[in-house]
């Protein structure tokens, strides 16, 4: 068991790195090109105020790693930042949000020229920068906001710059997600920070949404990989909001390698240590994602226990944080348990006996047991409702055929997601 | 090609069927438990005036079968009907709304009970009645409202009677649905009728919600449930509504005979022209179910073609028309393509090359090309929110891997969806 302490501040705690974000006008070009059903750089760039463009960079080249969306269809932002990370090296990262430059004929180009944009202003290779967007899919990027900002951007990091690029990078998110944790690996204070979007298209089995690492750990490319598919797995990849994937989700990280630890280049007890704190920071990154899902008022955890097996555990929890029946009903405090019992049973995981199936409601305000051996109880619905109007409840599902336990996190289904994602783009 | 003629009526349209619905008071009933959390049959039953309690019956021993619902955790009443049809016999359907009669300790004893009190009501074998439920789950569902209108009920049976039966059945439904279509099969005129309720939990890959077919042609029962599955795989099987899947889905057919045409008992040209048929009205009946989808505006169809194969296609089309990002942009008229190439992307069919899928809206006031080789088109926004204005509209996906085509079925996320799902049980 690692010591780990969460402390105030972003991508920025970490030895070595700086941060910054302003208002370039990504986001109002975008829009303005939709309503006016004109080109977005003909139109006259008036930023709406909100901050649109990050930047991250440390005054070393770092060791570095990503893992990308599933989705086949993919932003040109991930083709071009995987070339960059092929030699598993990294400066920078730049990352607009208000256009995802996705599913644009000239995408491709246009991530590169970030990336360029980037090098030239902090004097280093556009091989070394890791290039995101977030945003509206199938709009030309305008460009012209970001060449116009790009060394305003460049002079503004300083390392109380995190919060402002968190802010950046938000879209329908409500609150920005920053934070930091300390520890100690092989004798050295190691720190590890990050900023995360989340919001809508936030699902399970994905590499992530938009998120950026930073750590002062030395520890190679390759074991940084590794390390985030490992703690991805049971954080991000266990989040959905609405079940929809996106084609831009980038979880990157960089590594200054400033605390001056041996190096991690396998995986030996410093990478456990490592991949523990990681982990649990995904874990509370995860769930300040769920609680910010779009329109949510809930965050809600299913906790699976006794299944088959953790694969089986994985995919029931995943399926009853999915359900739109159960986010809806949790939006209405209704105790309903036969929305639960049904996402067990169409899961796809394999249940050795229904009728073995436990359910129970969890919140500050109490416990409740709704369902008992698969059949439903007569409880109090007055307690019940106690419960569900807290605004983090579990949903503890125990089965009675293995040690099998996962946990997914989500949100509830309310009116405000449907009217965020009625008319998204303008 | 086989000619057929849409006709009214419904369930009783064939020759040798009568039918009926009533209130009986289990709706008021289970709503009463809940709310007072007493037993339901302590409670007093004051009949809402909704009826939930419907009989078909025939004069003879039909041939018969059924599909069910592929959820593992299953209504007691599907295990009663599929004993029941065991030797492929039935001559009569009880089925009740308002309790599903699922996750109770004593939901087979009660599912047996009904169909006895059916049959002692008939004067038949209770093995040759099909038993069916729907409404909310882990409520203990009381015997007594149906014990005490059985016989009033099967006092009603009449050929008038489809209309009240497809009333009965409903739950979030807003309207009823009932068919009948007339065609000719082997030189004999045949009638094929049914009811159906939808509304939330239909999904894609279920047998169905319930559904209750009948028809005078002569027909094995193997080649009934050969025609269900086939039918059913193109039509009921490609609706979604919120992706979640019932306890109690059930598509069950009896056939009388009475036609007179010589017995379809294998795939003969007879075989085919009744299949046909039975297609045509499921694929009615499947759009019928996605517009009346709980708190739906519109019919969505999603009609894929030129994907790698028909199994490609149809998960492409399954995988857009649930997407509730595409179903919450459809709810505000936004052309947002990025929505469904997300959903193309992460379908999991394969696709060749995400460079050649084109994304069209069509539907009453035109056509509009949103998306062409994976790319986003800048394109009329007031034209395209005419088009996504109508209640009808169809997502056209063109690919270039084959010749794979498929069409699914679904609705907007509205508002209403919410609402409905907030608080269902009471």
């Amino acid at each position: 068991m690692n010591n780990f302490t969460f402390i105030d501040g972003g991508v920025t705690a970490p030895q070595g790195f700086v941060a910054a974000g302003v208002c370039a006008g990504v986001k109002q070009a975008t829009s303005d090109a939709i309503t006016k059903a004109a080109k977005a750089n003909e139109s006259p760039v008036i930023p709406n105020g909100k901050r649109d463009l990050a930047m991250i960079a440390c005054d070393k080249i770092c060791s570095a790693a990503a893992i990308f969306t599933r989705n086949l269809v993919k932003s040109d932002t991930i083709y071009v930042t995987r070339e960059h990370l092929a030699n598993g090296k990294a400066q920078a990262v730049i990352v607009n949000s208000g256009n995802a430059n996705a599913c644009n004929p000239d995408g491709y180009e246009k991530a590169a020229a970030m990336a360029r944009l980037a090098a030239d202003a902090l004097g280093i290779d556009e091989n070394d920068v890791i290039v995101a967007s977030t945003g509206v899919i199938g709009q030309p990027l305008p460009l012209a906001p970001i060449e116009n900002n790009v060394e305003r951007l460049k002079a503004l990091l300083s390392k109380d710059g995190s919060a402002q690029a968190a802010e950046a990078i938000m879209t329908t998110d409500t609150v920005k997600k920053e934070w930091a944790v300390q520890t100690v690996i092989g004798g050295r204070n190691v720190t590890i920070g990050g900023i995360a979007k989340g919001s809508g298209m936030i699902h399970i089995n994905m590499g992530t949404t938009l998120s950026f690492v930073t750590t002062d750990a030395a520890i190679s490319s390759e074991m940084l990989k590794c390390a985030l598919i490992e703690a991805a797995d049971v954080s991000y990849n266990m989040v959905s909001v609405d079940g929809d994937t996106s084609t831009n989700d980038t979880l990157a990280i960089l590594a200054s390698g400033y605390a001056g630890n041996a190096e991690i280049t396998e995986k030996n007890a410093d990478y456990y240590a490592f991949l523990e704190v990681l982990t649990a920071a995904f874990k509370k990154v995860a769930k300040q994602l769920a609680a910010d899902g779009e329109g949510a008022t809930k965050l809600l955890i299913c906790s699976v226990k006794g299944a088959k097996d953790e694969q089986a555990a994985k995919i029931i929890a995943k399926s009853v944080i999915g359900s739109s029946l159960v986010k809806a009903a949790m939006f209405g405090a209704d105790a309903n348990c036969g929305r639960v019992l049904c996402a067990v049973g169409y899961s796809g995981a394999q249940v050795d006996d229904v009728r073995k199936i436990d359910v129970a409601y969890l919140s500050k305000a109490g416990e409740i047991l709704v369902c008992q051996n698969g059949c439903g109880l007569q409880f109090d619905e007055a307690k019940a409702e106690r419960i569900l109007l807290e605004n983090e409840i579990t949903i503890v599902i125990t089965l009675g055929d293995g040690c099998g336990e996962a946990e997914a996190y989500g949100c509830d289904l309310t009116y405000d997601y449907v009217k965020i994602n009625g008319d998204y783009r303008t």
